[in-house]
């Protein structure tokens, strides 16, 4: 019965800097990114043999993808697993929820961390790298994305029972962002 | 495995001529309104003749239609059905959900999408049509609805696994809205 | 099948003011306080002796007590039971939701109520009783919280199918807002 601490936030948000920073402060501690898990299991069952084979597979099997990985993670062994994720995808057909109840019910999470920063700071770090973030958003929609996280994590939290946390990455400062997330595996009675 | 595309947004917002401009605009499509779904099981069911007795059935009964009416049109042939329905309704014992869990599940929406327009434009359509809309409701109370909307959407985003988009109805301009909608069956993946 | 009102808020509010009130306005009506219930049920289990060794039982018992509590209300024979409980409850490990999924199942609510208060009046209330509120929280903190509250709820609302209302708890008022509580019930078709 480990901890199985889910983090996700907006793109932009700096939120693999703050998973990689919380697995140095906690010794022992695993990263699982959720669309590596998927990818794993594709390979398994022989779906896939690149990852950019991925994103062609029907709606049906990458369902199952996201089912059988969000199991796996919740039956692996390690005490602590910081678990990478998205809590929707802008897509040209909406935005989907990356933890539907169907995937948060297997994953069984014991942690829900939503990683936030001011929607400057987030525009800021999208325009920097274009090669990543390619699709031109402003301010407004970012805010919109922020509240919309909030929302989405509020759902999530109470279907699956986890407590949520929100985790401010002020520029420059995610090693204290890292040490917040720290803090819930002490704070957690294991 | 077709799509069904579940269409909401507040009172005044302008959804019913988004769906009917979204019907026209993909061929072979059509429109299911939930309200006339649940009149007909009621009817098919003897429980009712005229449709003004359906607010007088009991609450158990009228779950029970709610549900067999989401049961059927999920079964339904269309390739493409537009789903004219209620997020919630303002009631004296409070907002009822119209697509709690419970019918949700059953009705499994490929889409949702949420129809919106700024509180000044709602108030005015509202206004301008006093048979229709008969509570006499402030601006402020307005922006109270539209982001229990966006609350709601996503808690149903999240339930059932369909991606979620907002659609602006701007006013003269349904055309637009109506396109937006058509788009999405353009983006998916039949 | 009497009536399960569900009243929560936010610490400061005032709500079991609102609820007392609610009580003496609603001749036959019941309360049930949640944590007691847990209580109630932690004593028969021979889990605990005394209150405050409850918060000393591992995870997995609490969420016995909490959804055995939950079951036995819902079975209660009162007409109508005001359930005074939290929606979530601010601890060092975040949010935790009071009223998760497999607690809200088996306790089935009629209907769901917000009791709010202004940041400022909640504010002003957890200052002159710091033996209650020894968290200093800012003004901004607890618009947050009021947030989470209304998110909270349309996903309670969203996943129970009962009804949501927010009634507004002003300073000095409280009469009023505890018979905005007795009309839901004189609204409903028992």
């Amino acid at each position: 019965m480990g901890l199985r601490i889910v983090i996700v936030g907006v793109p932009g948000v700096g939120k693999s800097t703050v998973v990689e920073g919380a697995k140095q402060a906690v010794p022992g501690s695993g990263v699982q990114v959720f669309g590596t898990a998927m990818f794993e299991e594709a390979q398994r069952l022989k779906w896939v043999k690149h990852r950019d084979e991925m994103r062609k597979l029907p709606v049906e099997r990458q369902k199952k993808l996201q089912e059988s990985a969000a199991s796996r993670i919740s039956r692996g062994k390690g005490k602590v697993v910081f678990i990478d994720t998205h809590l929707f995808i802008r897509t040209p057909e909406g935005f989907w929820p990356g933890l539907p109840l169907r995937v948060i019910k297997p994953m069984n999470p014991t942690h829900l961390v939503l990683v936030e920063a001011s929607a400057k700071e987030i525009l800021a770090r999208r325009r920097s790298d274009t090669t990543r973030y390619r699709d031109e958003v402003t301010e407004e929609e970012i805010d919109e994305e922020l509240d919309l996280a909030r929302s989405f994590l509020s759902a999530a939290s109470l279907v699956s029972g986890a407590p949520m946390t929100f985790i401010h990455n002020k520029e420059g400062e995610s090693e204290r962002a890292a040490q917040q997330v720290a803090a819930l595996v002490r704070g957690a009675k294991v």
